[in-house]
């Protein structure tokens, strides 16, 4: 009988999930339904740098409402984060891991109500949270409505909540327009309520490259009034807003520096995570998802990070009596961290040399496609020292216009220094069973570790030269 | 008062068209809600070569049924194609012109029935005839399905027909498998009907690099159905069908030779010309589309090519009595063509120059994506000979992965040889109001001239030393 869990999908394949991930035929992780374009990816990722942009992010995630009386409790003892501080109409990044102190995945977090929050983001958080739900004895209510699908081909696509996020340093005319008068000083990761037209409607203080910025949302219905309200503001503020399509979104995070998708750190484990693997269906995000990249294991804990590792560890609420992971959490502290989340700055002399690749005859380097060059669901790319030795794993690729170049986030040893040169292995080294890449040979690319943000101060010292000479 | 008609926009305009195109805003010409990819465009685009693609062809096409007593009197008038030879069951390539003799577009045009034409392509020939129906007297019942919205955002997207393409060296074995047995040997550009699964389903024998291949198509109801059924019959037939997302789609006419976009030749000329100027709204397509590119002329007509010039002379029905544009073309006959079509291949290392450009400071060169730099409506880029000579018109660009080289479909003066290398000026002169174009500097593209369609030939006799060397 074939595998109905994840747990059953791994033991057909020897016990082996790497196989199971790296072989996936599920495609191209895609930002689904928003046009891939409005008017070019360049000048879409120019906006949030000079103007404004409008980011519709009402597809692309997942959201999970938890309600109840145990609400704030279910969700303290799944998350590393501290609760004490959360007032309502506030937000938060909310980190789960495992038992073993592996990262899940990350949602932000509203709290909405005494009793009820909203979670938003990818699908390995919300699959861990509604498991645990059946999994302990929680006087919650859990409420699903999955990112929309990612090839609806016409068909009509319905969410719980349009969200709409509007960044940029002209952003704060348009949010002045809007609300026909000065917005509340909404302070960052705080919730107040502003107008939009004839609508109150919540926001949340965001922030990107340091330009004021906010997410609001609102009942799906409304959708084309609030965009059609926010489209004209801009016109009457004079800003120009640019709506930003699928193709220059995901490349957003790359200036700002959050890792959109480690691989959840559940494939392994005892306890609740096997029971959590025997509860995944085979058509679930842990089971059908894809790795892509150059680092091949057959030990998947080596794909996996840590909350220190990725620069989460400031969330942890320490003081809370207990929550999933914390013991090994403290036992990760106390040995100390072994990597550090680290911007890559791709070579220009060796990108070219790869793009030259496929105006040749024969089997090409992997093509990078821009601005978005991942493959996968989770990407992982090996990262070496010039005697080969691995220091570092790539998670997250694109190119910025703004930059003027490829870069990618992942996580060095701690004793490799900004400003050091490493080489990313691009490419796979066999063919493998996705779809989303094309048959290629494996190239070095020279990358020069850069500080997370990817700042303004790492720019000037040494962009530059590294970038127009080899 | 704003103005209401193409007429009327172009005397606002200061009687030059060339300004309200250059400067639209309405975007790149997409193909509509098919997904972006669905394994990647490199893999999708070398199906058509090595084993079989799908193509939904269900969204990008307007189609105009023509029905009534008159229906062949007044498409064989309005087009330049002899109509003696139109059995039922028979599709022809239809091309109308103006009365001056300049091409407006072409539609695939099937004969259904003794008075019954169904007509797919684009809206240029679309427009014409659902004018010239109201303009002369005829005696004609026309139905109009306009493609797809361009960004339909989540919205449904309902069409009369769904309309699937299957192609490539493999193709015909899923054929078989799908229609349960041999299929009819359908002569090129001839109907027949077939099975798939429950359905009989017209079929249109077609073909791409001499492989075999059929259009299908039904009532959009039945897409699904028969989107699964030809996919099971792929896998039984054990053929690795590939499905074809939007951004490769548009480039598998480089290959075979089609320009699907000259602009259309309707923005100048009395009578029944400007009628349909005075009737064209001023969101329809010659009204609100773009054109983009290195060529800038005052005088529209330079955009316009004739029959002759882009290989469709040999469809022209010369024994007909009389049809629009009849005197025009036996005029140009006479006097001998000036131009024609051919394919440019690019050169390697500028094309390497350019994308360079965007690892730089400063303004790169125009950004071209891959696998489709087109940027317009209709694209028009100068060819010249070295001394500055403009030679020729690049009309429709892209990539093709299975011959590893930009390639792009235009016309040259007649004394332009086989073999000869020009240059390609790249990027427009001036920042346009276009919203599709980043800001940009113009570069040299030197583009060896090569047959239509770019053939077998052409690759094995020089291309490998143009390709690899500068």
């Amino acid at each position: 009988m074939a595998a109905t869990s994840l747990e059953g999908l791994i033991a057909e394949h020897g016990g082996n999930p790497v196989d199971i991930l790296r072989n996936s035929k599920i495609g191209m992780y895609v930002y689904p339904v928003v046009a891939p374009e409005f008017s070019n990816w360049r000048s879409e990722q120019n906006a949030w740098r000079d103007s404004a942009v409008l980011f519709d992010q009402s597809h692309h995630m997942d959201e999970v409402i938890v309600e109840g009386p145990q609400a704030t409790e279910f969700l303290a003892y799944h998350g590393i984060n501290a609760f004490g501080n959360f007032d309502l109409n506030r937000a938060k990044h909310y980190v789960p891991v495992t038992p073993a102190g592996h990262v899940i995945g990350d949602h932000i977090i509203f709290r909405e109500r005494e009793d009820k929050y909203i979670l938003v983001g990818r699908a390995p958080t919300s699959n861990w949270l509604m498991f645990a739900a059946s999994y302990g004895k929680w006087n919650v209510r859990l409420r699903y409505d999955p990112r929309s699908p990612s090839r609806p081909e016409g068909e009509r696509v319905l969410r719980e909540h349009y969200r709409f996020q509007i960044q940029g340093p002209e952003a704060g005319k348009i949010f002045e327009k809007m609300n026909g008068g000065p917005i509340p000083d909404i302070k960052f990761f705080h919730v107040d309520w502003i107008n939009i037209g004839s609508k109150k409607v919540q926001a949340l203080r965001h922030g990107m490259s340091g330009a004021p910025g906010l997410e609001i949302w609102g009942p799906y219905k409304d959708k084309d009034y609030i965009h059609s309200t926010i489209m004209q503001a801009a016109r009457d503020a004079g800003v120009n807003l640019v709506q930003c399509g699928s193709r220059a979104y995901s490349t957003n995070t790359l200036e700002s520096g959050w890792i959109p998708s480690p691989l959840p750190g559940i494939y392994t484990g005892d306890g609740m995570t096997k029971a959590f693997r025997e509860w995944v269906g085979v058509d679930m995000y842990e089971s059908a998802g894809a790795i892509g990249g150059s680092f091949v294991s057959d030990n998947i804990e080596d794909y996996y990070v840590n909350p220190f590792e990725i620069g989460y560890d400031f969330y942890i609420g320490w003081k809370k009596d207990d929550f999933v992971g914390k013991a090994a959490l403290e036992k990760i502290k106390a040995e100390g961290p072994k990597r550090k989340k680290v911007t890559f700055e791709w070579n220009r002399d060796d990108v070219l040399k790869v793009i030259a690749s496929s105006f040749e005859q024969g089997t090409p380097y992997k093509w990078i496609d821009f601005p978005q060059p991942n493959y996968a669901s989770s990407s992982a790319d090996m990262v070496c020292k010039e005697d080969g030795t691995m220091v570092g794993m790539s998670m997250f690729n694109g190119y910025s216009f703004n930059e003027r170049c490829l870069l990618s986030l992942g996580v060095v040893s701690t004793d490799v220094q900004i400003g050091d040169v490493l080489t990313l292995k691009w490419g796979e080294p066999e063919t493998t069973g996705k779809t989303s890449t094309e048959p290629h040979k494996q190239a070095d690319i020279r990358v020069r570790v850069s500080p997370t943000p990817y700042s303004a101060e790492a720019r000037t010292n040494y962009a530059d030269s590294w970038r127009t000479r080899s």
